[in-house]
């Protein structure tokens, strides 16, 4: 291998030629890129082996836009709420959203529906007027709340309304248009065909994305309103609609979409309508996109996907993703876990992950090298433990390659990150796993690494808690899978699996909601444990009030939480013992939000307990916040939340092993100082240790046959060695 | 009247007759009285004007007790979850229970239920055995938890027990009686009418208390297990429910009891067979009772009940409580609300209300003078500010006199607050009120002043929050109602309330759970508070998930709680503003354990909000605390939580006012500084101050017409006036 050339890409623009090649050569690049906003040198060709150019497949050709604005993208959107006052309630439409991006489509008044949300209730008894931009509803009840679901013509594409208002952008405004049209879909296999031709120096189309875009809202202000990465909303137009209800022989409404204005995002648990319209747009999105990946191919070009934007229906864990036939994935890191996200992504040939920080001037600004920097390392290490466990293919950046340059010292890590890259996608495959891990929760396989996330990798107080459990298990020597509720009551749970995990809010899709009511799955699951595996809980696991329990597997997990009902009952498991999960610990564990109100049952062990200060006696209260418990054969063990860091994975690695009964295997391919990971690759027989402190460090590192090894690593260093 | 004599009743006991002479003299007293484990001396008649002597109706013979065991106490228990490993599970009945205190009732098997707790199902397919004490399920579902519902006879009287552990003592067990079945109920009456022949010396008969014990159980350490103070379950024996049958006309069975393990505790929202059950149990005390106070009013004495213990049944604000003709009551007070919950009781015409601390050894032990003082001062402050809006009859003490006369500073102190009491008594009557307050949940006035309690006036982590509300109004000048839902759903809102209060987590009897999912409801309230009304929610106000919100008062309240559903809405109501109800902050506000995922909604006003440390970003992060909002000619404000301080009171005295559109009426009987608080007495034209700090204080006292008066006093001082 060449330790210093390929497997990387770099943006470059027709103003910085020189400085792309300089560049290129310092890093190694073998390919560039355009970005949004940029265009290419005329000689690009000559700037790197392989050119990517971005392609947009329903947008950027304003003529066909307006020359056909029923074929517009559509989504269903719910008004404002109206209080009636007496019998009657006047709707304004388009009150809170951006009238810039969105026009009601009066037109498709049969689409729309009016409901009184106070009694849950569809009324029928209301009028349009389009000139107003008002609905009126007739014979309400008064002091009921009414809201109209209308269907919202797109009329400025989403994303770029983003870069608009975040990156001040003046260029021409992009209309949409949605090939579920018949002319549309005449149009885009033209379009491609006709671009491949005029784009010889294209080596890979990089698509950005296909046809429906993530829901993207804006409000009256033009700030953003709403969003939802996973949001199937934008892809209802009335031509959906119509092929979905010939298909499946029912007719979806418009409720099926808004659900009382949570418009299904992922964090609930989907309705079999809901599921049945993301696998129809599923298959519609490969049925229209792959002639246009068969047009790229006969041009002699590669087809490459942005898992982003306009990805809707193109999950690259779902059932027809690979009718695609796409030759590459490219995706954002935001760490371990988009890392593994993008990385597992099957039958493409070549995954790439696009390192942060952007070129953009809110990073690149004079002054701010060291931040650039900073951010850079935050980034890779954290994206590095992942890459140790299933390496992406290819790195790259984005943005305006002339701001990174003004920063010799960002220009000089990135050449050593790239380098560092390299000897870990030639050398890290299929590492030694010390078991398997299954993520439960109602989406399974097809969310693959995507769980508790709202917009694409931003920070939210109500998911970094749970976040922090798949950006532990990133790094750690273990297999993880996702399973889905349905497939466990279907098929039991997977022989390969040791350790399930259910971890999320009460309600939600990720804990699993109503799923819990199902005593089948709950039976299924109980069975399991007792025969000798393990399930760890974070957060509100299993939680459905039932039988006068709230976690439904309280009986697994030791520990329940009060709803005010079982106050009266004196709570005494309240000590706190030392055990082998927190061997590792050095001070106070984090649970990030963690959870109120939960208290051990008796038997289990309670590892973490917080008191109240405010309380004068010394029972009945205290909050558990972690605990293990022996349940049959099996072991139950609960985090009230579990944030990332590396006292935290280190906590997670050992609850793994605890609640499987593997206590003593976890001391092969071990470190004893948490801080230090290692990994042992069988095929080849090298190791690698990766320090991810700031900190020289010494540790012991167990071999398989756990004889100890001393090891010192440099802050931050990773080391390649045999044992 | 006699600043220096009358309203105090003290302790005695045979041991301490002249010590009791000299602290009478000192306090004032003009009552003495027996306690659980003393006994008076020959000479008791001599010591004070009256003599309150204890009376048990249903404990203290336990050779009628054991002469007819079956007419013993019962209750409906539920075993421990025993999970089935196959088709059977073996249920140890009395694992987790006192042997010494309950017994399986293996005769009335035919009451007895076994529950599939996973499945909500009941099972017919079990047998008992009694020799080893155990139920097996036959046919049991894998992996199911089963339970029994078992009837327990209850051999050992729960208060007795708690005085052996509590107190060690070392006297007889008192078994119990219950004069529901029939040679009891002849015989309590032959007993009382004998009782009071043979005790001259008695004025005033104490009892202590009825028929029906709340429940308190113990578990197989002897150990408190389970305590409700309002619960109604140890009414339940074979006797109880044949007689509900005749009456109601249908049978309750054991689960109506047991209810999951919750036993209808009050934050259960109360079913309509345990509201009959309420109903026949207090119709049934009544009528029991009622014969023993004619006797006691035969024999020229006083009946006197004492609110706590064997009191189930006789609830104070029942409808059945008039019919019991008591002379007087006698409870604990806790601080201001149980002063409130006592002075405020109907049909007696004697309130008396016990002071701590109590004269035991636990607070009463050598070097502690200062820490009884100390908390005899911290009773007697938020006591006070209660007693000067509705002052009870009498004050007390209880327990071992002798150890209070050791502490001198104690006993001085003491003397002081007889003389303040004694002015308070004579002077507090009809107070001037700004407004009236209601206070509405499942229970209504049934249980006035008595919400949000577990075990009588002790503190948890779950309910302090709550109760800060009941505290702060039981001192301010405010007339309070409790409103149940369905007097609301029935008659609207009572005319004489200008504010409502909804305050309690999410799906209790003191939020409201289910009774939110009645639209009829929700738009009587939003119509009440459109016409110009006050809303205030505290905690989970309104909580019940239907139509997209969980708030079914979010409109009127301004906030909502986020559940996870609607995460991919952007929240920009964040910033924090002044407002006239935080006019008086000082700091920051105690909102106790407050309430996280609380959101504004556009157009509230964001009186204080908590953003996460852990943060990188400015938007769409902020737990809500406290918003104010309008709504038609009404108003809402939201609460976290609102734990008892001073200045938590001065926050819900404002709140009040500004909900009920009354800002500029608020600055009457008003003190500038909100640690001195003002009442006014339309009746004599007096007027008081009270300083609740321990500082001497300056303020401005604004009179009816808001004329400002300075006012100097000192630390605790409380001191009369005219204007």
């Amino acid at each position: 291998m060449d330790k210093n050339f390929g497997r990387v890409t770099i943006p470059t623009d027709e103003n910085f030629v020189e400085g792309t090649r300089k560049i290129a050569a310092r890093w190694g690049a073998d390919a560039v890129r355009d970005c949004d906003g940029t265009a290419f040198p005329s000689n690009v060709g000559e700037l790197a082996e392989k050119v990517y150019h971005t392609y947009f497949v329903v947008r950027g050709d304003d003529d066909w836009a307006d020359a056909h604005p029923e074929e517009a993208h559509r989504a269903f959107l719910m008004s404002e709420r109206v209080t009636a006052g007496d019998d009657s309630a006047v709707i304004e439409v388009m009150q809170g959203y951006f009238a810039e991006q969105i026009r009601p489509d009066w037109d498709h008044l049969e689409l729309w529906e009016v409901y009184d949300r106070t009694a849950e209730q569809k009324t029928e008894e209301w009028t349009a007027d389009p000139d107003k931009g008002t609905v009126t509803v007739r014979g309400a009840l008064p002091m009921h709340e009414y809201t109209v679901n209308f269907l919202a013509r797109i009329v400025w594409h989403p994303v770029q309304i983003y870069n608009y208002l975040t990156n001040h952008w003046t260029c021409a405004r992009q209309k949409m248009y949605d090939p579920a049209f018949p002319e549309t879909a005449v149009y885009v296999r033209r379009h491609m065909e006709a671009w491949c031709a005029a784009h010889p120096e294209a080596d890979v189309v990089r698509f950005t994305t296909f046809l429906y875009q993530f829901t993207l809202l804006f409000n009256e202000k033009g700030r953003e309103k709403y969003v939802d990465w996973f949001g199937y909303g934008l892809a209802s137009s009335p031509a959906m609609l119509k092929a979905f209800e010939q298909e499946y022989g029912y007719a979806l409404c418009s409720e099926d979409f808004v659900r009382a204005g949570t418009y299904n995002t992922p964090f609930c648990p989907p309705t079999a309508r809901f599921r049945d319209w993301m696998e129809f747009v599923q298959r519609r999105v490969s049925a229209t996109v792959r002639p246009l990946v068969d047009i790229v191919h006969r041009h002699g070009k590669e087809a490459m996907m942005f898992l982003g934007d306009d990805w809707i229906g193109a999950e690259p864990y779902g059932p027809f993703f690979q009718e695609l036939d796409l030759d590459a994935v490219v995706g954002s890191v935001g760490g371990g876990t988009t890392v593994r996200m993008l990385a597992e992504i099957p039958h493409v040939r070549c995954r790439e992950g696009r390192l942060l920080p952007y070129f953009f001037p809110d990073t690149f600004f004079e002054g701010n090298e060291e931040g650039a920097r900073a951010e850079l390392d935050r980034n890779w290490r954290t994206a590095r433990r992942a890459l140790l466990r299933e390496p992406l293919d290819r790195i790259g950046f984005g943005g305006y390659l002339s701001l990174a340059a003004k920063f010799p010292s960002f220009v000089d890590r990135v050449s050593e990150i790239c380098r560092e890259f390299r000897e870990i996608a030639e050398t890290a495959s299929e590492p030694w796993c010390g078991l398997t891990v299954g993520i439960l929760n109602a989406w399974g396989s097809l969310r693959s690494w995507q769980c508790h996330m709202v917009a694409h990798e931003l920070w939210y107080q109500q998911i970094y808690s749970y976040q922090g459990v798949l950006e532990a298990l990133s790094g750690l020597p273990v297999k993880v899978r996702f399973l889905s509720f349905d497939e466990v009551r279907e098929k039991g749970v997977d022989p390969e699996i040791d350790v399930l995990i259910n971890a999320g809010d009460a309600g939600t899709a990720f804990s699993g909601g109503d799923a819990w009511s199902d005593e089948g799955l709950i039976s299924a699951i109980r069975a399991w444990v007792a025969a000798g595996h393990g399930f760890i809980g974070v957060g509100e696991p299993s939680a459905w009030p039932k039988g006068g329990r709230f976690f439904q597997l309280a009986g697994v997990l030791g520990v329940d939480k009060e709803l005010g009902f079982t106050l009266s009952e004196d709570k005494y498991n309240l000590t706190k013992r030392p055990h082998f999960i927190t061997g590792d610990v050095r001070g106070e564990i984090d649970f990030g939000e963690g959870m109120k109100q939960i208290y051990a049952l008796k038997g289990a062990e309670v590892l973490d307990v917080v008191f109240s200060e405010r309380c004068r006696r010394d029972v009945n209260v205290g909050e558990v916040r972690l605990a293990a418990n022996e349940f049959g054969r099996g072991r139950g063990v609960y985090f009230a939340g579990l944030p990332y860091s590396l006292q935290n994975a280190r906590l997670m690695y050992r609850a793994l092993f605890w609640s499987a009964h593997r206590e003593e295997e976890m001391f092969r391919a071990f470190s004893s100082d948490p801080e230090i990971e290692v990994h042992f690759y069988p095929g080849s027989g090298i190791w690698a240790a990766v320090n991810n402190s700031e900190r020289p460090k010494t540790t012991t590192c167990f071999d398989l046959q756990k004889r100890p090894h001393e090891l010192s690593l440099g802050p931050g260093e990773l080391k390649w060695f045999n044992l």
